[in-house]
């Protein structure tokens, strides 16, 4: 959109003319009543299909009391939780509004004009939006097998790069990295480069030498780890994720963060949910269960995807997707197309629950006319 | 805090090194267990002692459901609400997880190094935060009365200025700009700056000639006005704020909001509460009463106070307010000190339910140790 359009971007900074513009758009419910759909399937945004655990739930409840208050601005029992849960002191903390949040503050921090930002291609959106919220400079690292080439990347780190992100695992693609490539090129980066290890969907990977780098922040003083209350607990509906760090990194972090960022339901669940491991355990079995019964059958389509080890499937139409999701959309089932991922054939599937899973799976078998021997429930 | 001090000071955007470093308080409920305060009083907030109404409450509670869904990234329920409410477009609207929110992105898109941000002495401390945050330059013009003098304030504008901010009524000093002189000020601003209304407090005003910019968005395609839900709607637990502008402006500070920024009970609760004008109406008639209440048992404690139109009232103590606070804070009343507004004698406290303001006089008048005629009850 250039200055003709909206002549106010005369007076805005210089990096907010490369921001797109925000379109709104309509909500599920919208969609629902202009197409006529009853009772959708979402498999759109990587929720987790079980909702919240009761003690989340109950703690949320309690909150209704008490909405007349300010939430605690320093987040104190939510970082303690966090701090006991991850066995590091509260001052490495850094809570957000969703872990997106806490990648803004990051770009808000580390770069600014004249930096560069370095993430692989097929990497999460956010990334190269901080990005540009901030004017720093976007590379792009090219993928491998559709997932983050750590050797690509360490070859873009140069004197001007301030922020590595790397997605472990990757939305919208599922991929991830393991301990020892990830230690190597952690150990590779030069100290004036701050690195975001991205573990949104760290609860759902069973793989063995998948890394929890939050246990490596004694030896990586650059690294920042983000987790989120979005996926595997179930409160995408309040936004709560975190940053940990090295304390001198928290501190700046948290010069500009929003004291009240995180509102006081999305503290109360979220210290309720770290509590509740059981609910964790339910949803990651659930998960893993149908994430096979939904690969096989997806190959019995004579469908190939990315594997993933996430709470979703990417996976490959072979046709431009757009208009297989419209289809799928008139059928009552939402996904995600990811053609703004550098993905223009593939459709991004989360897992739900079983029905819905089946549901699916018939609705793709008929909008691709193949057979299939799911019928939905 | 020097790079001595923080070396990561040395990777950040030069601006951060300004931002004072964040030093998390210690909640309410650990300072009433290590003082063995029960049952205090909190006046420092400015928070609605009657707390949100039903229909708000109600709508949170349903939201209880439905946990595990992302909030409406386009809000589109509550801008639709909020658009019918002050009969404008939605485009006009951009909503804030608070009003705090939406005042950064107006820094984040229309100021940068370089250029000038203008507020009054003793004017709402987000605006210079959210100034240093984007590495603007800080003019403040001096106070009249301890309000905005428009005209000091006119005089500081120049070419470089990018925002002014007028916080109507002001917090902490509760002090208000009329109709006329604002219009005025408004005309006389050149087309290159934006112009901030911050009206966080606007529900609260009585005097006739105190204005509702709302209605003037048309006439001033630089004005932007914000609102919250935190003060007379009684939502501040959740973190609901909105900015009005011409749509063009909206289209930008869109750009930098984060999408899901307001969370799924805040939009809910949002829109019932602007359907619940009773409950508007409730709040507003007991502060009333409850003001002039406390203004006169303040004046026969032979304190003067700055005359506010808000939901709080400063006083000056006429010594340092911090020992006076500290001592209110062991009788169990929680106020706020402003010396960091400038005002070092001042202490700024809310206007409490009945029995709250009581104690608070009480206490006042003991810790003071000038007589009484309130009781506690």
């Amino acid at each position: 959109m250039s200055v003709a359009d909206n002549p106010f971007l005369n007076l805005a900074a210089a990096q907010i003319a490369g921001l797109r513009p925000y379109v709104p758009g309509k909500p599920i419910s919208e969609l629902e009543r202009e197409l006529g759909i009853v009772d959708p399937v979402k498999l759109a945004s990587n929720e987790n299909p079980l909702g919240c655990g009761e003690a989340a739930r109950a703690a949320y409840r309690a909150e209704a009391a008490e909405l007349g208050r300010y939430p605690d601005g320093g987040a104190f029992a939510l970082r303690a939780a966090i701090a006991a849960h991850h066995a590091i002191a509260p001052e490495q903390i850094t809570v957000g509004n969703g872990s997106n949040d806490v990648l803004d503050l990051v770009a808000r921090v580390f770069l600014h004009p004249g930096r560069e930002s370095l993430f692989s291609e097929h990497a999460f959106a956010v990334y190269p939006l901080a990005t540009a919220a901030v004017g720093a400079t976007a590379r792009v690292a090219p993928a491998r097998d559709h997932g983050h080439d750590l050797d690509a990347m360490g070859a873009l780190v140069n004197e001007r790069t301030g922020v590595v992100w790397i997605a472990n695992p990757n939305n919208p693609t599922g991929t991830w990295v393991a301990a020892e490539p990830l230690r190597a090129f952690l150990s590779a980066l030069p100290d004036h480069c701050m690195a975001v290890v991205d573990e949104a969907y760290f609860e759902y990977v069973g793989q063995d030498d998948y890394p929890d780098t939050s246990l490596w922040l004694d030896q990586f003083p650059n690294l920042i780890v983000t987790r989120t209350f979005a996926k595997v607990h179930g409160l995408a509906a309040l936004r709560v994720g975190y940053g940990l760090s090295h304390p001198d990194v928290a501190e700046l972090l948290n010069r500009v963060r929003h004291p009240f960022n995180v509102n006081a339901p999305a503290q109360a669940a979220a210290i309720a949910a770290l509590g509740d491991q059981e609910h964790v355990a339910r949803s990651v079995a659930h998960n893993r269960r149908e994430m096979e019964r939904v690969s096989a059958e997806l190959t019995s389509l004579g469908l190939s995807y990315i594997p993933s080890v996430g709470n979703f499937v990417t996976v490959d139409l072979d046709r431009p997707a757009g208009p297989v999701d419209q289809a799928l959309l008139r059928e009552g089932v939402i996904c995600r197309p990811v053609a703004n991922y550098g993905l223009p054939t593939h459709l991004r599937i989360s897992i739900g629950l079983e029905t819905e899973n089946d549901r699916m799976l018939a609705a793709l078998a008929r909008v691709l006319d193949r057979g299939s021997a799911v019928t939905p429930k």
